[in-house]
C-alpha cells in the first residue's frame, strides 16, 4: 500500500554552453521528482523534466495527483491504471489548467512514472522486462486510449501487441547487444566551431554512428557552415541530425531548411513552433526526402494522433517526461506502430527511463531499434547512470526504471 | 511607473447546478487576479479564469511575469508591448512549461490584461475606446505576431485595420444601441428539465434571442429530449446553441451530432477534445450546414491559425483569459477577420472584459456584432458589473476594462 509520498524540486546547473540551443541559452536541467513509498519497503521514483524556473509549479501540481494515490496497492492500481490515468487527467477542476498539457500534465508524468517504477521494483525486475512480459490485455489496461477511438481502440491495441508477440523472441538479442545511441552533445548551440570539431572526433572514436548539431542561428550562414563542418568530420557513413528547437518561422524553416539539405541531414528537428501542425505538414512536403523529427514539446496522445494523421513527421520524439508518463508514451508508440513511424524519444530523463522504453518498443512492438539520444551531463547524479559503451546503451538489469538520484537516497 | 504588484487567488462557489457541464460537474468560478500599481495612483487589474483547484499555481506563475514589469512606465511599455509579450512568453526556462499554453499562459493572460487595464485607466477611457482610437501602427505594436508569418505579417495587420478604419464611423451606433447578448445559463448540465423550461421562458421574456444548452449526457436521448424541449419553447426565431464541452469521442460526436441536427442548432460547441484539430475538420464537413464553435480551451494564436487554416470552425470562441490576454485576443481576431470567421468569445470573465473587446472587433475590424455570451452568476462580486438589458450589453463608460472585484478594493 502506498502510505506516503514526497515531491522534490531538484536542479542541476550545467557547464558553460552545455545544453544550449537556439531558444534555451542557459538551461538548468531540473526535475520534479515524485517518490511513492510502499509499506512493503519499496519506493517508486518518477521524474518530470524542466529547464529551471517553474519546477516548483510542477512539484506543487504533482502533490495534487500523488495525494490521490495514497492507500492504493500498486498491483491493484496497475491492473487498471488506464482508468486511474483517465480520472486523474480529467479531474474536473484541475483539468481547466490544461487540459492534458503544460504544468499539470508534466506533473502527471512524474506521478505516473513513479507508479511504473514502484511496480517494477516490487516485482524485482527492470521496467523493460516487466513491460515485455505483460500479457497484452494487462498492458493495455494501463493505458488511457480515450479520444483515440478513430485510430486505436482497445481491441486494436491488443491486436497490435499480439501480432508482434509471436516474433518477440527473435528480437531478444538486443538485450545482449545493447540499444544503439546517438550523441546529442557534440554541437550544443553555444559551442565554438573548434569545440564541435573536437567533440565530433571524440564521438566517432567512442563508437557513435549518429550525431546531432543545434541550428537556428540568427545568421543562416553560421548554421550552414557548422552543418558542413560536422559532415566533413563525420563523413558520409555517419548520420548527422540538425535541431532548430522551434526557432524558425515557417518561411525561415522553408528557406534555411532547403539550404541545409546540401549536407544531407538525416533529419531536421523541431523546425518551427510545436503547435503548428499545418506548418509541419508543409515542411514535410517541401523538405522531402529529408524527414522532419518532432515531439519533445508535444504534450499528449491526441496531438501526436493529429501529427500522424497529417503526415508531418518521419520520426516521433515523444518524451515520457513530457506526455503523461510511461502510460501515454506506450499509447503513442502504439499509434506510431500503426502508422509505421519510428519512435526516437527525446530524453529529458537523460535516457535513464527511455532505455527501458525503447527496448519494449523494439521487442514487443517491433519498432526498429534505430538509436536513442545520449546526453551525459548528469551521469554523476544518478544512482545507476546509463552505461553507453562503443556507442551502445548497455541493457539495465537492476529492478525499476533507473530514475533514482544519488542526492535523494 | 509600476512600483508594486499583488496577485490574489479568488474563488466563488456557485449555487447548485450553476456552471455545470458534461465535463465539469462542480466548478468553482475562480480567478488569478493581478494588480499592477502605478506611482501615479492608478491600479491595473487583470484576470485569468480557472475552475477552482490550481488557481494558486496560476497566481505563482503570474508573480514570475509581473515581477519583470516593475519599474516600467505603462505608456512606454504599451508603445511596444508586442515585444514585451514575446520576451515574457519565451522566457527561456519558464517556456519549457508550455510553451504558450497551460498554467504559464493563463498567468501571462492575467498580467497582460492588467497592463491594458492600467493603460486605459491612466488615459481615463474605457478600454474599448482606447483600442478603437489607437492608430493602427500603435495598436499592432501591442501584438506579438511571431509564428503567424505565413498568414498575418505586421504590414498585413496594419492594412486590415486601415481598410476598416474608413467605415469605422458607420459602426459607432453600436455604442448607443449596445451589443447583443446570448444567455448561457438557461440550460446548465445539472439543471432539471423543469428548470430549463422556466429559464428559457424567462430568458426570452428578458429579451434574449439566443440561448445555450449543455449537452454531452451519457445517454444521447437526454440530450435530444432537452434540445427539442428548448427549441419548442424558443420557437424558430430564437437561436439555440448546443455545447458538449469536449465530452464526446469523435465517433460519438458524429453519431449524436447528426441526430441533434433535427432541432436546428445554431452551432454545436466543443464537440470533442480541443487538441484534436483533424477531428474538428471531419466534424465540420459531416455536420454541415450546422457549424462548429470552438476556442474556449484553445491556448494560443498558433493553434487558432491551424484551426482556421483547416476550416474546422464556423465560430471562434477565443477567451482573453485563456490565450495570452487582450494582446493575443486581438491577434486572433485579426486572423479571424482575414478568414471571415466570426469571433464570439467564451466569457471566463463573465463578459466584463469581453464587452470591451467585441466592441473593438465590431467597430475597428468590422466583425459582425453577432452576440456575446452572458453569465450572471458573479454580478454581485464585480465593482462595475456588466449591465444587460433587453438582451443587450449596455456599453461600459467607466475608465479601464471593468475587471475590479469589490472584494479587492
Amino acid at each position: 500500500m502506498i502510505y506516503k509520498f514526497n515531491v522534490r524540486d531538484v536542479r542541476f546547473p550545467l557547464a558553460a554552453g552545455a545544453g544550449s540551443d537556439a531558444v534555451h541559452q542557459n538551461p538548468v536541467y531540473s526535475y520534479a521528482v515524485v517518490q511513492l513509498r510502499d509499506d512493503n519497503g519499496f519506493t517508486g521514483t518518477g521524474l518530470a523534466f524542466t529547464l529551471g524556473e517553474g519546477t516548483n509549479l510542477v512539484c506543487k501540481a504533482a502533490e495534487f495527483y500523488a495525494e490521490k494515490l495514497l492507500k492504493c496497492d500498486i498491483e491493484e492500481l496497475m491492473s487498471h491504471f488506464g482508468e486511474t490515468f483517465n480520472h486523474l487527467s480529467n479531474e474536473q477542476q484541475f483539468r481547466w489548467l490544461g487540459p492534458h498539457k503544460g504544468v499539470v500534465h508534466l506533473a502527471l508524468a512524474a506521478v505516473t512514472n513513479a507508479c511504473y517504477d514502484l511496480w517494477a521494483r516490487k516485482r524485482g525486475v527492470p521496467l523493460w522486462k516487466l513491460l515485455i512480459d505483460l500479457p497484452p490485455e494487462q498492458l493495455v489496461n494501463t493505458l488511457d486510449l480515450s479520444y483515440l477511438e478513430d485510430e486505436l481502440t482497445r481491441e486494436h491495441a491488443i491486436q497490435l501487441l499480439n501480432e508482434n508477440k509471436t516474433s518477440q523472441h527473435t528480437r531478444m538479442s538486443i538485450i545482449k547487444a545493447g540499444y544503439p545511441g546517438y550523441d546529442t552533445s557534440v554541437g550544443w548551440f553555444n559551442y565554438s566551431d573548434d569545440d564541435i570539431k573536437v567533440n565530433c572526433r571524440k564521438a566517432i572514436d567512442n563508437g557513435f554512428s549518429a550525431l546531432k548539431l543545434k541550428v537556428g542561428s540568427p545568421e543562416p550562414e553560421r548554421d550552414i557552415r557548422r552543418a558542413h563542418l560536422v559532415r566533413d568530420i563525420a563523413g558520409n557513413d555517419v548520420k548527422v541530425m540538425l535541431d532548430a528547437n522551434q526557432q524558425w518561422t515557417l518561411p525561415q524553416a522553408l528557406f534555411i531548411g532547403k539550404k541545409l539539405l546540401s549536407m544531407n541531414p538525416y533529419w531536421i528537428e523541431e523546425p518551427t513552433h510545436p503547435d503548428d501542425i499545418f506548418a509541419h505538414q508543409l515542411l514535410a512536403k517541401n523538405l522531402a526526402p529529408c524527414k522532419i523529427a518532432l515531439g519533445e514539446h508535444v504534450s499528449n496522445r491526441i496531438l501526436f494522433k493529429n501529427y500522424l494523421q497529417l503526415e508531418t513527421a518521419g520520426f516521433i520524439q515523444v518524451d515520457a517526461l513530457r506526455v503523461g508518463g510511461v502510460s501515454e508514451f506506450i499509447s503513442i508508440s502504439l499509434l506510431c506502430r500503426k502508422y509505421g513511424i519510428p519512435v526516437v524519444p527525446h530524453v529529458g530523463d537523460m535516457g535513464q527511463l527511455h532505455q527501458h522504453l525503447v527496448l519494449f518498443n523494439h521487442i514487443s512492438l517491433n519498432h526498429e531499434a534505430l538509436f536513442l539520444e545520449h546526453i551525459p551531463h548528469l551521469k554523476s547524479h544518478f544512482e545507476q547512470p546509463v552505461v553507453v559503451q562503443d556507442g551502445v546503451y548497455k541493457t539495465p538489469m537492476e529492478a525499476g526504471s533507473s530514475c533514482n538520484f544519488k542526492e535523494m537516497l
